[in-house]
């Protein structure tokens, strides 16, 4: 495995492997890699010529009060997994490359990301939306695969992929979770013992709402308060939204539809995390979300 | 020549040209060719293997009460010209494509649009930047070739690749005059009679500036009372804006510095039509306006 840091070097790395026809896969993460980010660099590697994987912890996607500068950043041992996994080149700039003085251009996909998380974190797409469009200049790639557990991300992505006419495929990879349910994140370090043992529930509300609509219940009223309910029954976090949207527009939808998204954020009360799930509920049966973009 | 109206179309064109090792360079244009835009595409005809041109009068960059409709859409005779002038692809695509339905990713330089033209047309730059964003992952240029003429788009554009990384080179060309050295534009079709024997003193009070500079004069505040006093010889338009600028922030200059950006627009009063002009001072004498970025 190649290790890049320099923006040039790692733009004629694609060019040359581009002019020689390789199919090149990438995965933009901010480290802290898990087994969420293994599944989508072996996804790449299955299906594509040449593996990139990105490890930049982009200041421009956290608010002035988040975690930026705790967020976890073992490059090391990110080095070991990525390689492990099948990384052909590690893509590592420095801030002061990626954002020099005087930046000054954003990518803004807009409507859409302002609602849900959008409404929470005010220029946290802004600055996804731009990083992407940064990396995806640099990298150059035939597939970016991104997991399922973000979704408003991959909304937005593939969105802002559509507008501006990118030549790059969008694959979206289902959420990896613990053997309890909990989705994976590189954040779940910083919860606490108790908020480990609580954290399940948000699984098991997702879980128990797709057993009641398959069971017949299309309410989205009554499928919400029975969520609601599931959540209270601890009291590590509480709970910032729940909503069912349309996997489009992200617009509210009051009965369920084809591809109903029902995503929910919490917030633990000791560490102050921020917790992020989410499901896909289909009408044709036989879809599973394993193939649901 | 080869039209080409349908987006996918378009960039499987590109993909394979540059497959086969070709480089494309690439004119935009809102079309009513002229002998400005003849120099571009001469330029890229004589220094690349494959001469795009793009005609897209884009909605995004005129304001609510701008010339969009009105603004000249001679196609058949555009072809004509593209196609004598050395242009390998005509490519037309329709408004309905490259802002469907629900459109909404924008890219914005912000700061140095904000000032000078961006004052005076809010969101204009934004349109510029979204499109050149578009029609660049589009056509995927090796080159893309601007005219000097847009000088404040020249750096707009130029600082919104270096900052989102974008793989194209941006060529600057002089701009191109009437005999009587009335900058060529699209828009000075709407020109009345009385307006065009007037407008020729946009030029020359460009030229007596940079005649006085060489002089010796290096006060800013001299050589724009010459100039405007200069453009009051003629009644047929007002002074909107004369501006003495660094190149790369557009921000004021007090005392001429190498690369001082000249700006001016004027507005006319009969048919109201905005004309735009500039030259470049440099300190180094021997640089010539036609080497100059």
């Amino acid at each position: 495995m190649k290790i890049v840091t320099d923006i040039i070097e790692m733009q004629n790395e694609s060019i040359d492997k581009k002019r020689s026809g390789k199919i090149i896969g990438f995965v933009p993460t901010m480290g802290a890699l898990h087994e969420g980010h293994f599944s989508l660099i072996e996804y790449a590697r299955k299906n594509c010529d040449c593996v990139v994987v990105s490890i930049y912890v982009n200041p421009t996607q956290f608010g002035p009060f988040e975690d930026y500068s705790k967020y976890p950043r073992p490059f090391n041992d990110d080095c070991k997994k990525a390689e492990k996994y099948g990384c052909d080149i590690l893509f590592n700039p420095s801030s002061d490359s990626m954002y020099p003085k005087n930046y000054m251009t954003y990518v803004n996909t807009e409507n859409i990301t302002t609602k849900l998380e959008g409404a929470i974190r005010p220029d946290h797409f802004k600055g996804v939306t731009t990083i992407v469009t940064k990396l995806f200049n640099i990298v150059t790639p035939d597939f970016a695969i991104f997991g399922q557990k973000d979704a408003q991300q991959t909304v937005v992505i593939k969105r802002m992929v559509e507008d501006l006419n990118m030549n790059v495929s969008i694959i979206i990879r289902p959420t990896v979770r613990e053997k309890n349910g909990l989705a994976l994140s590189s954040r779940n370090v910083y919860l606490t013992d108790s908020e480990k043992t609580g954290a399940p529930n948000i699984y098991s509300c997702l879980h128990n709402v797709e057993e009641k609509y398959k069971n017949g219940e299309k309410s989205v009223a009554i499928l919400k308060k029975n969520m609601l309910a599931e959540l209270k029954k601890t009291d590590a976090f509480s709970t910032e939204y729940i909503e069912f949207v349309d996997m489009i527009s992200l617009t509210p939808v009051q009965q369920i539809i084809d591809k109903t998204l029902i995503v929910l954020a919490c917030r633990t009360k000791e560490s102050n995390t921020r917790l992020l799930d989410n499901t896909i509920l289909h009408t044709a049966a036989h879809i599973t979300n394993e193939e649901m973009h």
